[in-house]
C-alpha cells in the first residue's frame, strides 16, 4: 500500500534540505577527482545510452539522502501501482497506461472488460497492416496511385511528440532505406498553418491522419474541415484520404468519413501518447511499422530500468530526485534541455509539454495547496546553436539554470568534412564536453566581465547514435522522470485542469457573450 | 551627460519597490473598470500596431513611479547617446549602430573616417542591385539558369533573426507575388544539419550566403567547407555559387571565392544584425529588396517612438520598465513570448537570443558585480499550440511567468473556413483575448484543482496583419526594450563574454590538450 504525502512532510526531505550548498562543482570537478566523478557518476540506460550526472551538485552524501527520499516517498512502489493498473490519475479517476503500449511491466491489467495490453497491441497490428497496404499501393488514391505524404492533424500531445520523433528519425530513415512517406503536421487553429501546409503538398497523393481522443478538440476539428474543403476543391473524395486516431467512444470512431480508425483510450494522456496510436499511425506510415516497433522496444527497455528500487540503477528516478533537489532545495526556477543533435530540434518543445503540463500544479493529489514550488520552466534549443544564443545568460546570468545535455558519438547521415584536423561531428561533441566543464568549473579572471563563477550543474545522456531504439529510450527516460517528480511533489501529473478556463472564455467570445475587459479585447481583435 | 548608476542606487527605484503587490488584477480587470483599463492602457506603435498593457500589474501610481525611474535612469538620454554615436558598448569599446541601418535618428555619425549611415545604405543598394540581377537571371549558374534557392550559412544572430523574419514573411510574400527564391538555413556544426539541407535542395540552382562578421566563426567556416565539398562533388564551381556577408577587415572580404561580398561592421552585434546586410542579403534575395526596405521602414518608424521621453508615447521604454518591475520588484524569473501567428513560430527563439545574450549578465558596465537579478529567461511557442502544451503551468504552476502576447486581426494567406459560426482566424483571436482575461482574472472554484488564482500579468501587441512593416516594427520594439532594460540594470547589453570559455575549452578538446574531467568526457564522446 502506498501513502501519498507532501514532499515537505518527509523526514528524508528535511535531511536532504540540510545538505544545500555542500557540493562545490568548481572543486569536485577539477583534477583527478573530477576525472573520477565523470567515470563513476554514470548510470547505464537502455540501448547503450548512459546518464552521466558527474556535473550535478551532488556527492555520495547527497546521493544517500536522495536514496532515502526515494524510499520514503515510495517511488518504486508508486510506479508499480501505476503499471499494475491502479487509479493513479485520481482527478479524472483513470488508470495511467502509456507504458503498456510498449510492454507489460507487471500484472495483466483489465479495464472496461478487456485486457489493455492486448488492446494496445491490437491497435499496433491494425496500424501495421494498414501502413503496409498504403506502402504497397493496395490502399491508394482514386487514380490508383500511391500516397506519398502523410499529414497529421492534431495539437498538443497529438502534435509535439509525433513531430519531434518524426524529425528525430527522418534522416536516419532515409539513410537506412526505411523512409516511406514524407510527414507534415497541421496543429494551430491559425488558418495560415493549414493553408501553408496544404500549399506545400500534393493533396491528391496525401493521406491525412486526424488525431483527437475526444473527437471534440476545437483546433483539430476546424483543421479537419479546412483539409476536407481543400480535398473537395481538388475534386477528391475526402473519405478516401483520411484516417482517424481517436477513442472508441468518440463520434469519429465509426464514421464513414474515414478510411480507417485506430484507437487510443482515456488511460493515456495526450502528452504521453507518442507510444500509442497517436504516434503509431503517422510514424508507421512515414517509416514503416518496424521502425515504430523499434522505438517502442527502446522505450520498453528503459521503462524496465525505471522499475528498479536502487537509484543508481534507475536513471529516470535519479534524474527526478536531482531535479527536485535543484528546484526545491537549491531554488532554481528552470531547466534547459540541450540536445547536441539537429535532429532533436523539436524534442525540447515536446519535453516542455510533457513536463510543464504534468507538474505545473499548485495543489496536491487531494486538492490541497502545496507549500513548495513544483514543476520548473522547461526550454531549450539544439547545440551548438544555443551556444550562440542564450548560453550567455546560462554562463553569466544572475540565475542558475540546470542543464540537460544529450549527445551522440556519431551522426545519423554520416556525411562529414575534416577541417583543421577534426570532423564536424567531433567539433559538435567537443563543444558539448567543453560546455559541461565550463559550466561546472567556471574560470577566474582579473576582469569580472570575463569571469565565470561556475557551479552551474548539468547532466548528459550519451549514446552512440540517434536511432529508433535510442529516441524511444530517451523519451521513456523523460516521461518517467516527470512521473517520479510528480510523485515527489505529490501532485497528479496526469490531468490538466489549467487548460479549461481559456477554452470556456474563448467559446464565450465566439458566441459574443462577453462584457467588460473581454468584450474590449474582442473588439480590438475584430472578433 | 549621462550617468551610469546601478538600479538599486536610484531613489525612484526604491519608491517603485514600495508599490509591490498594490495592484490586484483580479479586481482591476473586472467589470467596467477592466473595460476602461483595456481602452486606456494602450500605447500606439508604428504601422498601426498598439502595445496594450491593461493586464499588467500596474496602475496610475505604479506608472508614475516607472516614469520617475525612466527619468532618473536617463533612459531617453542614454538612447540618444547611443544613436548619436557614443561608445555605448564599453566592454568592446564600440559604438552601437544597428538603428542606423534603418534610418538616422540623430546626429550624423562618423567612424573609421566614414559616415556610417552612408555606409549602411550603400550596402543596401549593393545588395538590392545584386538581388535584382539574380532575380532577372543576369547573375545565373554556369548553365545560364536562374538561381531558385538561397541558403544562409550562419549561426546565432546570423541565423535566428533572418530565419524568423523569413518564416514571418514567406506566406505573405507568396500571396503578394513578391516571393522570389526559397530560403534555407544551415547553422549547426552538427554535420546532419548541412547534410539534410543539401539533400533537400538542388545545389546547381542554389546560391549560398556565408555570414560571419569576423570570418572566423567555427561553425560557419566548417559548414562553408561542407557546402563547397557538395558543390565540387556536383561538378560546380563554388565561387559562382557563394556570396559573403562579413566585415571589411575579415579574410572573406576580398576573397575571389565569392561572387560578391556585402559588409557589416563592428558596431552591429550579431543579435542586432537582422537590419544589416546579415538579414538584408538573404531577405532581399528571397523576397526582393523592396520587401526588405519595407521591413526597415517599419523598424525605423518604431525606433522614432523609442526616442520619446514620455513613457506613454514610448512603448519599448514602457515595456522595458514594466519588465524590470516584474523581474526585480515582483521577483518573476522568466517571460514567455506567445505570438498568435504560426508565421512567428521562430520569433520567440530569436527574441531569446536578443534578450538573454544581451542582459544575461552579473556585472555592471564597470565590471562590478550587481546586487540584483538581471535578464530573465525567455521562451515561447505560437498560440494556440502553447495552450495545449505548457499553459497548464502558466495558469496553475507555483511560479508566475509574465506573458507577451502578439496578435493580428487578419491572417496572411486569407484562406479560411467558417465552422460553427466563426472562421479559424476568429477562433485564433478569440483564444488570445480569452487567455489574457483568464490569466489576469482567474476563476474561483470549490474544487482547488479547478481554481485559477489569476494575477498572472500579460501584455499584447495587436496589429492588423503580419507584414514586412509590422514585423520590422515589432522587432524594433523588442530590440529597444532589451536596450532600455540594459540601461536600467546598468549592464553592457552589447557584448557577450560569457560565450568565450566554452569556445576555448572546445579548442583544447579538439587539440587533445585536456586532462581531468574534460578528458574523460572527450573519451566518452569518442573525440
Amino acid at each position: 500500500m502506498v501513502n501519498w504525502n507532501n514532499l515537505d512532510t518527509l523526514t528524508s526531505y528535511k535531511e536532504l534540505a540540510a545538505t544545500a550548498g555542500s557540493v562545490d562543482l568548481t572543486k569536485v570537478m577539477s583534477g583527478e577527482e573530477g576525472a573520477k566523478r565523470v567515470m563513476s557518476y554514470s548510470v547505464p540506460m537502455a540501448e547503450g545510452l548512459a546518464f552521466n550526472y558527474a556535473a550535478k551538485s551532488v556527492d555520495d552524501n547527497v546521493l544517500a539522502k536522495l536514496a532515502a527520499l526515494a524510499d520514503e516517498a515510495q517511488l518504486a512502489d508508486k510506479f508499480a501501482a501505476l503499471y499494475n493498473g491502479e487509479v493513479i490519475n485520481t482527478g479524472e479517476k483513470r488508470l495511467v497506461l502509456h507504458h503498456m503500449c510498449r510492454g507489460q511491466l507487471g500484472d495483466a491489467v483489465t479495464a472496461d472488460g478487456i485486457n489493455k495490453r492486448d488492446f494496445y497491441t491490437a491497435q499496433q497490428t491494425k496500424i501495421a497492416e494498414f501502413a503496409k497496404k498504403v506502402h504497397s499501393g493496395e490502399i491508394a488514391n482514386a487514380a490508383g496511385e500511391k500516397f506519398t505524404t502523410v499529414v497529421q492533424i492534431g495539437i498538443g500531445g497529438s502534435d509535439l511528440g509525433p513531430r519531434a520523433i518524426y524529425l528525430a528519425l527522418e534522416n536516419w530513415a532515409k539513410v537506412n532505406n526505411t523512409f516511406k512517406m514524407e510527414a507534415k503536421f497541421i496543429s494551430n487553429v491559425d488558418p495560415d498553418d493549414a493553408a501553408a501546409v496544404l500549399n506545400s503538398i500534393d493533396v491528391a497523393h496525401s493521406l491525412f491522419v486526424l488525431v483527437s481522443k475526444s473527437g471534440t478538440t476545437l483546433e483539430t476539428l476546424t483543421n479537419e474541415s479546412f483539409v476536407k474543403e481543400a480535398l473537395k476543391n481538388a475534386g477528391l473524395d475526402a473519405s478516401k484520404h483520411m484516417v482517424a486516431v481517436t477513442s472508441e467512444t468518440s463520434p469519429l470512431a465509426k464514421s464513414s468519413d474515414y478510411l480507417a480508425a485506430f484507437f487510443m483510450d482515456d488511460y493515456i494522456g495526450g502528452r504521453f501518447s507518442s507510444s500509442s496510436a497517436v504516434g503509431g499511425a503517422v510514424l508507421s506510415l512515414a517509416f514503416g511499422s518496424e521502425v515504430f516497433a523499434a522505438f517502442l522496444k527502446g522505450a520498453n527497455e528503459e521503462d524496465k530500468l525505471a522499475a528498479n528500487r536502487n537509484i543508481k540503477e534507475n536513471p529516470a528516478m535519479l534524474d527526478a530526485l536531482i531535479g527536485v533537489y535543484e528546484r526545491n532545495v537549491l531554488g532554481y526556477p528552470a531547466t534547459a534541455v540541450l540536445p547536441y543533435s539537429q535532429a532533436l530540434s523539436r524534442f525540447p518543445a515536446h519535453l516542455q509539454q510533457v513536463d510543464m503540463e504534468s507538474n505545473g500544479k499548485s495543489v496536491n493529489r487531494f486538492g490541497e495547496p502545496v507549500n513548495y514550488v513544483t514543476g520548473p520552466i522547461i526550454f531549450g534549443e539544439p547545440g551548438t546553436n544555443g551556444q550562440h544564443s542564450f548560453y550567455q545568460l546560462l554562463h553569466q546570468g544572475t540565475d542558475i539554470v540546470p542543464l540537460q545535455f544529450i549527445g551522440f558519438k556519431n551522426s545519423q547521415i554520416g556525411t562529414d568534412v575534416d577541417i583543421q584536423g577534426s570532423t564536424s561531428q567531433q567539433k559538435l561533441c567537443a563543444n558539448v564536453a567543453a560546455q559541461i566543464v565550463a559550466f561546472a568549473c567556471g574560470k577566474d579572471d582579473a576582469n569580472n566581465n570575463k569571469k565565470f563563477a561556475g557551479n552551474r550543474p548539468s547532466s548528459i545522456i550519451v549514446g552512440d547514435r540517434l536511432t529508433p531504439e535510442t529516441i524511444g529510450a530517451i523519451l521513456s527516460h523523460f516521461e518517467n522522470k516527470v512521473m517520479f517528480q510528480g510523485f515527489l511533489w505529490n501532485v497528479n501529473s496526469f490531468d490538466q485542469e489549467g487548460v479549461q478556463l481559456g477554452k470556456v472564455l474563448a467559446k464565450k467570445v465566439l458566441a459574443h457573450e462577453t462584457d467588460g475587459a473581454l468584450k474590449v479585447y474582442s473588439d480590438l481583435l475584430n472578433i
